[in-house]
């Protein structure tokens, strides 16, 4: 069975989790406590030398770390990315703006929040809280005309942003303004197989605390 | 024939007017000055709501934003992106790795330096030095027993991960203690119809001065 390294506060986390369960694949679940250094650990950094989660591991020992590349590796074939070279392209465009226009912003301002950084980075709130609203600026747009990022249908490319946008009133972000945004998080919402990012899918699997 | 919205500062350009010489595809290239705000007009705006270069244009309208989405796109069939699963995730492993854990240190400090911004964001600099040299560090790591990122050969990985990396010193980071990543840029440097950052490539095109 594969192995996923995750955090259970994590959006990121949170993508492949989803994902695997809407593909019905059976997964076994480490937890490392980010907020206690884990994946700074010796031994986890022998499994990702960038030292971040999400990460699967297989049986074999391989392994594959960025959590936008693991959704594209388990979608193709499936139903969750379109086949043609064109759609494909479209979904790693909006797949990347949410790693570079989109995470460092809203996941970052939640993340800071729940782990009590969020005085030590004052004077960068305010930068975090203006490029976060300019990237639900651009998904609001785009929805306006589509019901789903790429295709009319739902994809990769929207577990991806719903990741972080369904939680964005954790980092203080209002939703309030994007009745596109927040039509679209319903009907993702609404997709077979949907969990939420509190549901405990995967089967523990054991980790000895680390040294 | 298709046309690159771009800046020839930018190593974000300069991947896809790389892959394009690479591939011996033609192209009409537009210089937007990011420093005079042109990427933030109303009329580039229409173009692309995230206000960024590089943006690929066809003559029927459609626009791909994103470089390593740009990238992918011109590479699916050709020789610089494996044709199996396994390795293309790979390959976006390392590409989501450079926009998320390398673009926004390395790229960053050397934007600042040439723009004149580097003093405003002193306080900033540490860390992003900091987590500069940890990118850096994945990758001699990796790069030691490896020729390229992916199956032992030149792709869009390589692509994606050289066009910051060899003007890292631009941005002061001292490349002198990573052996592996210098023997690589050779690499990189010695592939066919290669060209560099600062090579005129592409036909030049119009538009209009911004209002």
């Amino acid at each position: 069975m594969i192995r996923l390294y995750d955090f259970w506060e994590s959006g990121n986390g949170y993508k492949v989790r989803l994902l695997l369960s809407q593909l019905s694949m059976p997964f076994e679940r480490v937890e490392l406590d980010i907020l206690q250094g884990e994946t700074h650990s010796d031994r986890f950094h022998q499994k990702n030398p960038n030292q971040r989660i999400p990460l699967v591991e297989w049986p074999d020992g391989r392994r594959l770390a960025e959590s936008n590349a693991i959704l594209f590796y388990f979608a193709q074939g499936a139903d969750y990315l379109a086949d043609d070279p064109w759609h494909r392209a479209q979904t790693l465009q909006w797949m990347f703006f949410e790693q570079y226009s989109h995470e460092p912003f809203i996941a970052v301002m939640r993340f800071w929040k729940f782990s009590g950084q969020l005085e030590a980075n004052r004077p960068l709130v305010a930068e975090k809280m203006e490029r976060g609203y300019h990237a639900l600026t651009v998904m609001e747009k785009h929805l306006k005309n589509s019901d789903f990022f790429v295709a009319g249908r739902y994809s990769i490319a929207d577990i991806a942003l719903y990741a972080y946008t369904h939680v964005a009133a954790q980092g203080d972000f209002d939703l309030t303004g994007f009745p596109a945004i927040n039509a679209w998080l319903e009907r993702v919402r609404h997709q077979p197989r949907h969990v939420k990012i509190e549901d405990e899918v995967g089967v523990s699997a054991a980790w000895p605390a680390m040294v």
